[in-house]
């Protein structure tokens, strides 16, 4: 019993200061998203596993917790991702011929947490664009997620661009039998004698342009290399230009931010179907957003059509941004005056923190930044500085 | 795989109008929270189900979801409410000496829906008042919650009160081997016959007092009709009095409420320790908020102090509150020309919706009230209505 007060692993309480912030900036993005015309929906945290779990791949299974639901006995999953859901929005109940864009913020969680001191209930905030295949989607997007981010207070902001359509396209000239999964593994740990083992029956330019992918990492020189080092495939020509397009817009649209590619970057390559990216604050080594195109993401809920999208978890944002000093407070003595009862009345009204001291704690210290005091003189309130 | 789109019983999408009116009353209570000097804490939705369940009772383990976590193979609860985790953090995460003022917001999960058209998924929003046993802090919760409910656009509100000592009061008269679980559940479902069977062999007056107390219900008159019916004891006379004050203080402060009484109200019984109330809408059934004293919900995570607390449920609120009129938009066409990008983002940044027309998709509808266009005029960018 003396221990029900301890938390399961990589899960914690949000204390005051840091849950103010993180409302902060989930008010700041969601009014942003609305600024931009994504419309707010809030799927529900259950779900029945297989509509959860539909053509995400095996990643999100095993990060998914799993219950049995008494009513119906049938599996569900707690979501560990929003964006499977806010395509089945899309697909059945929206149901809209054009452009949709939604936005989404509540929690996810993890049965297995994504890193060493990652927690397992991450607060994801999210936007999708669906209905359009053009880049002018994935430009809307990025530029969106970088003015947030910028917005929020993170400097020296940088972007990493990629696609996976590059990875599927050297793997459909791969020859028959290679393990996709184990190769993608490989590109995302970078590791150059796995590569190198699973590449050996290959095809010799194939090979050189799998074993230099992790190294296709850096400034726009990067684009120049991979059109000479990887093989003539009009997907990959293609996915080429589609970066260099991007990388130019978004140098006129945010010249703070440092725009660079990482073409081997593999991380949730089960669902992206083209153009990807990240954003990286001052020293982060881990991602702050990351998104890009899923055109699938939809299709098994009967309704494949284009998908645009990025996410963050704000709980990880949060110790990024500056702190936000607390907003002073008015201290007000308990009474039953109606003068003193309309005077704290109209001060909230107003936008103000009002803290009544109860009867009996007036020598308590305030967790409030106290710097006024409502006082009594001549039978008015006012306001004095404390 | 046709079905991957159903969602289990009583769990639902909130869509894009309804999610809009929910996230401005999430921020309505939240600041009105703020300025009463409320601190917002945001509890995991996961934790170990003993410290869940600690002294809350059975009901609210049976509404709780159950499932095992990989990690150390313990049994963890999805919470079902959050007022013992909030406990928990005054306890041991906060420490404070003195008064103590905590918010939340968060969705809850429940097994087993509460009635036959209530979801599972409420999104709960509530305060508490740790460290003062006097009953400002009641009244201030109420004063609280009755502002927030006519802030929010709920009309003809009505207030019921009760109290928990009441009925625990007549238990402890009682003779020794009653079941106390029964003897609630036939008062909340005020049924005379079971309450009859129940009370056969106890004292008339204490039989009486039993078999009345469901028709204790109504107006100011409830109060003298107590101190007429129920035994002399004096934690009932307390409770009596205590109601009275309340009573008073209420009507002065909130004229437009309607006050009554319900003394055999036993929603929630089995942590209440005082006061306790219910706040209704017009033509609503079921209660909109609900709160009261709880001053042992601490003790089992080592700190029994003084504890008054109010919930609601957003979701079942909002549906409750005025349609709010969609924001009217603005919008803008597809381009990439330097004034037009930063006309966007001056009135974006001004606080208006500003929809930018993907190319190919001019002749679509917008989901946005478009009230306004940019267009356009001798090189410059200008609003013309719609």
């Amino acid at each position: 019993m003396s221990s029900a007060w301890l938390l399961p692993e990589h899960l914690a309480d949000v204390l005051p200061s840091e849950a103010r912030r993180i409302e902060e900036l989930r008010r700041l993005w969601l009014d942003l998203a609305r600024a931009h015309g994504f419309e707010l929906v809030m799927p529900p945290l259950l779900e029945h596993l297989e509509s959860l779990l539909s053509g995400t791949g095996r990643e999100l299974d095993l990060k998914t917790f799993k219950l049995v639901d008494q009513l119906s006995g049938r599996t569900l999953g707690l979501r560990a991702d929003t964006t499977p859901q806010v395509a089945r929005i899309d697909a059945h109940l929206l149901n809209r011929r054009g452009v949709t864009r939604l936005c989404y913020c509540g929690p996810v969680l993890h049965a297995l947490p994504a890193g060493l001191h990652v927690g397992r209930e991450p607060l994801q905030l999210g936007v999708e664009i669906f209905g359009h295949a053009g880049l002018e989607a994935e430009l809307e997007v990025m530029e969106l997620v970088l003015d947030g981010l910028a917005a929020s207070g993170v400097k020296r902001l940088t972007v990493d661009l990629g696609d996976a359509r590059i990875v599927r396209a050297l793997l459909a000239r791969a020859p028959a039998g290679i393990d996709a999964a184990e190769l993608v593994a490989a590109l995302t740990a970078k590791d150059q004698e796995l590569l190198a083992r699973l590449s050996a029956e290959w095809p010799e330019t194939l090979r050189r342009a799998v074993l230099q992918l992790p190294d296709l990492y850096g400034g726009e020189q990067v684009l120049e290399r991979a059109r000479g080092l990887l093989p003539q495939d009009p997907v990959i020509t293609q996915a080429l230009d589609d970066l260099a397009w991007l990388c130019g817009h978004l140098r006129a649209s945010c010249p703070d931010v440092r725009v660079g590619f990482d073409l081997a970057d593999m991380s949730g390559y089960a669902y992206y179907s083209g153009v990807r990216f990240a954003a990286y604050g001052e020293g982060a080594v881990n991602s702050l957003a990351r998104g890009g195109r899923y055109d699938e993401v939809g299709a098994v809920f009967g309704r494949r059509r284009p998908a645009v999208g990025a996410s963050l978890d704000l709980k990880l944002l949060s110790p990024r941004v500056g702190d936000t000093p607390p907003r002073a407070a008015i201290r007000a003595p308990w009474g039953e005056d109606p003068g003193l009862r309309a005077a704290v009345r109209r001060l909230r009204q107003d936008g103000e923190t009002v803290v009544c001291v109860l009867p009996g704690h007036e020598h308590e210290t305030d967790e409030f930044l106290c710097d006024r005091e409502l006082f009594e003189i001549d039978g008015r309130w006012a306001l004095r500085a404390l």
